[in-house]
């Protein structure tokens, strides 16, 4: 590994670590090159400014997950697979809950700042394009490779909808697990997810190919 | 209004503006007083520490929320009503939209304060109270009132579990209407509640009754 990458990215999970217990208001560059164990000297050669620093941690914190979803093995049965999927985007161990509350420090910091404000949209295009062809393998449909207007949020007629319905209800359900105890966030996600699948992408299959 | 009261609110209206233009970072007595137009010895006579000041403003917010809901007239046809408080929950308009994004901020921040994780828990209890309600209303099935079993978030039968789906629904339908231009939310923000509501919750009425 590049050894300015390498350094880059312990400080972005640093600064991650640093958010998951203070909150962004917690991000300073003495707060980050205390949890690195590094000096400030060293965190500003790889980020100038704190803003360029969060920035960072916020797209390393995206292609963690974007790794973690292209890890999933699609092969076998394919509602089974895309559900692993879509549970591997739930909250359901302390990584991931982790994780979770970060990503929502991001996002809702992203609403000041431009620059974050775009690695938000970013991120979701790639959600919202996965989300598509989730409805469709499972569906039975041709699945297209990436960024058709099959996944564009502004689609307004029948089976174009369902991603991103379906990527409102993986957002909402995490937002609610996240705020449950872990061992209840595991017994009910599961199962909630499976309900949604089935009344709002699988059942509807005929109704949306007519 | 009671004068002390109305000091307060008057704070924490401040300090949303506060969050909305700089996040909850941006948070201090000082900028606080500014906003408000008052000394900060003003402020502090009704917040000692920041930390009381922002848990009131979660609160204030809170209760905005919850008296825009009530101020929904609810006769007339069921399905319109209870659409109409649905789409009172979606940032659609330059207010609802901010309101969001404080919202959210207090909630990621909550991630790290106890205290603020009391006011999101409180706040979604109630909520969740009401999505059931809607629900149950939707399908002519008899509604409690109030915070029975049936709104519980760990409900895991059929017709229980789609009070807490219909929140997800909401909660993640507005992070996605947030992310886009105001007129575009406008536009497809109503088809896709209506999409839900057709697939998710008047679509299996029957099923949901045996």
């Amino acid at each position: 590994m590049d050894d300015a990458r390498g350094g880059k990215s312990r400080l972005a999970e640093a600064l991650t670590r640093v958010v998951a217990r203070e909150g962004i208001s917690g991000v300073s560059v003495r707060a980050v090159a205390a949890e690195a164990g590094v000096s400030g000297g060293a965190v500003q050669y790889h980020f100038p400014t704190r803003a360029e620093m969060v920035l960072y941690a916020m797209e390393w914190t995206s292609e963690q997950v974007e790794q973690r979803l292209s890890a999933v093995p699609r092969w076998g049965d394919v509602r089974e697979w895309t559900r692993e999927i879509l549970l591997e985007l739930l909250p359901l161990d302390v990584d991931r809950h982790r994780q979770h509350a970060v990503w929502l420090a991001f996002i809702a910091h992203a609403e000041t700042d431009p620059k974050l404000a775009d690695v938000k949209r970013q991120t979701n295009e790639k959600l919202r394009g996965m989300y598509s062809r989730i409805v469709r393998a499972r569906r039975e449909l041709p699945v297209t490779d990436g960024t058709s207007t099959a996944s564009s949020p502004t689609a307004s007629t029948g089976i174009e909808m369902d991603a991103p319905l379906l990527q409102s209800h993986v957002d909402g359900l995490s937002l609610q697990l996240a705020a449950l105890e872990l061992d209840e966030a595991i017994r009910v996600g599961p199962r909630l997810l499976d309900r949604y699948l089935v009344l709002a992408v699988d059942g509807p299959e005929k109704e949306s190919e007519q």
